[in-house]
Parts: structure tokens; C-alpha cells; sequence
């Protein structure tokens, strides 16, 4: 397979778009048509079928976010992979939001489940590096031997992340910095034919004045920016984060899009058309948005 | 139910036991007796079954690690779930090793999964707290709610945790350092009748000479400690981890208790009683070591 960090941004390329959809489905959110009282976690996937029937073409990945799947036990963990399959049959890479992280022996075997095998379910998924080098490689070197990425959670986009994340270092710098130097290595020898990483990095879009710092220490580093529109991020916030040619980063949005069909008439009487319908429209107008905003910048995606 | 630190305090007198034993399969150590080439996940659950009745009666808990069961897929999960609730039927307290954390909402969903609901698999879970209060806050709640409890991730057993961890930061003290601050902070509400709280934290027993210094800075949390074993740590090393009345910290120990059996005569041929009684001979040595160490420095459990 192609590098990770080429596939995605001829994904980007291809659809003009660097959004990413969150798929993090809540039970009390999707209306009844999708569910079924003997089969809970099937609703998960049937609403998330809808949302990728109306993002397919105009974005180019989604990002379920596993917590929300885990609750439902086994079969929860069947829809998402279902989810990650039926993304794929229709275009779309798959970033599985999972921010696992362990030592080295134990990341191991996260890396085997999350970024190996012939069914994989990813193309890349969010890492946690609390453990340091010996947690983080496992997962390197895994995504180099298959052709898939990581991105290493480097400051969230939530209002505590400052706690630990932007603690003064003795010396200079925040952990969060101390943690992009450290990303920036684990990268360092997997660059793609583009210039960059198979190592990226999640940087938080509700921290605009800090997107371009990041940007400047992870020059090589595609940046997945969570935080747009429910957060409060919009696209002149992000626009820091990107390179020159319009690529390098991703904006992530869950809510806001997959929810879209709750807003003007939607609701509970919401089938699959108009949820599919709502969330291609907030997708169309997050594109219109993040691209407007790149082009005043001088930094729009090369067609 | 009761409070999760009452809860482990009477298990840990009943048995005469502070030792943990990690549940951590890997298919390539387990022998062919336990396998089944239709259900490869299933050899997970049956071995681990042979050290379950190996080692129940003699220890508190066990600490299944997620990780060694993601790879399979839903059916992994399922062995994961299965070997819980195996453990639950022979009065083992089982803390769910999964070191998961997010910001706010996905952690919400998260504790919803692990230390919610009628069929919780887990009296306690590890969770990581990158993200900070917000992050950790959902499970503090869900645990107080449920009677269960968690290990914040605070100075782990690897080679490599110094990297962010001892991070020095501006002012005094670690990054690992100030984490065990917010770790009193979070669990400050929430003691039970012993004064313990169900907020604990782990800490790597790797590091015998930081250990009594996270006890003085955590005197109300239980400390897991891991790398007990295959990893190094010895009783001798441990001690100061706990507290006066001979409890306040459990150790853990994984690879050298389930894989006991390949010492000495054991191997391929071994079936579930040489598995079980190789890890029950293998506990009872940790528990003597442990004991007698706790025992010359005058903090011997109470019967």
C-alpha cells in the first residue's frame, strides 16, 4: 500500500476537502427509525450508513471515535467495525479515534489490533504517547510495515487540556511541546513521497493562536485539528495549521454534522435520506468554509 | 454495593494477598490443548479459565490488560468480557487494565462502558489523564455512582516514561509529580470507611526509590503497582509503597505467574491443570515474598 501520508493527501486532493467527519453516534440522538430494540448497537451502524452515504466524495476520511461504541460490548464493537468497512466500500479513509497508549510490550498489541492484519480497520488512529518512545514505536513501526499512520495526541482541544499538557517546562517550552519535539522524531525516518509523516499529531482547533506555532515545530506532521463548530473552532481558526499548499492538516467535525438534521426541521421523525441530506449539507458548507478561508490565506489545496 | 476501597481492603485481608495477576494471553505462549483453529479468541478465555482456578482464593484481583484481546476483533472482546466475569464467579475483584481517557464527553461515554451498567465487567479500570480534570472527572462520577473505582496512570514501569514524566517542571516537581497532586484532588471527595479513596493511581514498582515518596504524596490512594516479576521489582522493592497497616497498594505481576508453567518441565504439552497449578505455585511464592518483606518492615497486613 501506498504511504499513509500520500494516500491522504491525494484523498484530499481528490475530494478538495480537508474535513474529516467524527462518527461518535449517541443512542438518545438518533431518532427511531434507525433502531431496534433487540439490536441496540445496530442502530450505531445505520445511522452511521446515512452519515457516510451523504459525506462519501466530499471529504476525504472519517473518524469514529470508539468510546462511543464501546458500551455496547461486543456488539458494539462489531458496528463500528462495520462502520470502518462500509467507510471504506465507499472511498473514504478511516482514522479510528481510539488514543490508545501502553508500554512497549502491551503497545504491541494495540498496534496489532488497530493498524495490522488484513482487516484492518484503519488507515490511521490517535495514540496516546504518556508512556514515551517505548509506548509510541510499536505503532510506528507497525503503520510503516503496513502503509497507515498515527497521530499522536499532543494538546486537546477540551478546556482542562492546559492542566498537564501546557505545564511550564524547567528549561523552556509546555509538555505539549516537549511531546511535538518528541513527535517530530518518531517521524523523522517515515517520510512519504510528499515530504511527509506517517507520524501527524492532534492539535486542538479551539487553540487558534497556537495552530501556527505547532505548525512551524511540525513542519513534516499532518496536524488533526478537532474542535470545529460544536467546539467553536470555525475556518479562519484553523487555517494556521496548514502548509502552503493547502494540505497538512485536518479539520475534525462530529457533531455538528452528524446532528445536522436535529437543527431547523429535524428531529425524532428523521429518516435516513434526511439525515443524509442534513449531514451533506453541513459538510458542503464546512468545505465552503475551511476553503474560503485557506484561498484569502494564499493556501488552497493544488486540484 | 460498597465502597471499590473497602471493597479491596476486606479482599485483600481475606486472602492474606496484596498481588494482582495480569491476564495478558498471548496466542504464541499458550499451548495447543487450549486452542481451536475455528476460534482462536476462545484459546484466550480457556487459558486464562486454568489460571483463574489457579489463582482464585490466594490473590484479590486479577487485571485483565484489553489490549491482549483487541486483536481479535469482537470475538476477543467477548473472551476479554467472559474471562471478567469468570473471575467475578470466583470472588476475584477484577480491574480492567485499559488505560482509557479523552477529553470530557468521550470520556463520559467511555466510563459508561467500563464502570457502568448491570454487567460491568470491571470493579475497577486504569485510565489515563492526558487530558485533565475534564477528561477524568466522568469516571471519577460513574465510579462514585457504581461503587467502583480507578488507577490513574500516573509513573509507569517502562524504560521510556521518564521521557514525559519526569519532565521537569517550571517551579518544582515532575510532570508525573504534579499528576499525583491532581490524583488527591480528584479522589479528595470520595473516601470510604477505611479513609482510602476510589481514585488510586499506578505507579511503577520498577522504581523502588520513588515509591515511598508517592505514598507520602498519595496517603488516601491505592497505588497498583506493576512490573513485579518479569519486569524486575522484587517484594523488597515494594514496600514503600504501602501503607502502615499493610495494605494501600497492590502489586502486579503478569508474564511470570501465567507463563510459570514454561519454567522447568513445563511447555507445550501443558493442559489447564499444569497451567493452573504452575500459577498457583508461582502467586504463592509472590505472596510469601511480599509478605515477609511487608512483615520485616512492620507493616504486615491485619487477619
Amino acid at each position: 500500500m501506498d504511504h499513509f501520508a500520500d494516500r491522504l493527501f491525494a484523498a484530499c486532493r481528490k475530494t478538495g476537502s480537508v474535513a474529516v467527519v467524527g462518527l461518535d453516534p449517541r443512542l438518545e440522538m438518533i431518532p427511531p427509525a434507525f433502531k431496534d430494540d433487540d439490536d441496540p448497537a445496530g442502530a450505531l451502524l445505520r445511522f452511521n450508513l446515512a452519515i457516510l452515504d451523504g459525506v462519501a466524495g466530499l471529504v476525504p476520511a472519517v473518524k469514529p471515535n470508539i468510546a462511543f461504541y464501546e458500551a455496547f460490548g461486543a456488539a458494539g464493537l462489531r458496528a463500528y467495525l462495520d462502520t470502518c468497512r462500509a467507510a471504506h466500500e465507499r472511498g473514504l479513509l478511516v482514522i479510528g479515534d481510539i488514543k490508545r497508549g501502553d508500554i512497549g510490550s502491551t503497545a504491541a498489541a494495540y498496534a496489532a489490533a488497530h493498524l495490522g492484519g488484513e482487516d484492518c480497520p484503519h488507515d490511521a488512529i490517535t495514540v496516546n504517547a504518556f508512556a514515551g518512545s517505548d509506548g509510541v514505536m510499536p505503532f510506528v513501526d507497525k503503520a510503516a510495515e503496513t502503509g497507515r499512520g498515527l497521530f499522536v495526541w499532543v494538546r486537546g482541544s477540551n478546556p482542562s487540556s492546559a492542566e498537564l499538557q501546557d505545564l511550564p517546562v524547567a528549561g523552556g517550552g509546555t509538555v505539549a511541546e516537549k511531546l511535538a519535539d518528541r513527535v517530530s522524531a518518531w517521524g523523522g525516518a517515515h517520510g512519504g513521497e510528499s515530504g511527509m509523516s506517517l507520524v501527524g499529531a492532534v492539535v486542538g482547533a479551539t487553540q487558534a493562536e497556537m495552530l501556527a506555532a505547532y505548525r512551524a515545530m511540525l513542519p513534516r506532521a499532518w496536524l488533526l485539528l478537532p474542535g470545529y463548530g460544536s467546539q467553536g473552532a470555525t475556518g479562519a481558526d484553523v487555517v494556521g495549521g496548514f502548509t502552503d499548499d493547502g494540505a497538512g492538516a485536518l479539520v475534525a467535525a462530529s457533531r455538528s454534522v452528524c446532528f445536522a438534521f436535529r437543527s431547523g426541521d429535524g428531529g425524532d421523525d428523521a429518516g435516513p435520506a434526511q439525515v443524509a441530506d442534513a449531514a451533506r449539507q453541513s459538510v458542503t458548507a464546512m468545505n465552503d468554509d475551511i476553503n474560503t478561508a485557506l484561498a484569502a490565506a494564499g493556501k488552497s489545496l493544488p486540484g
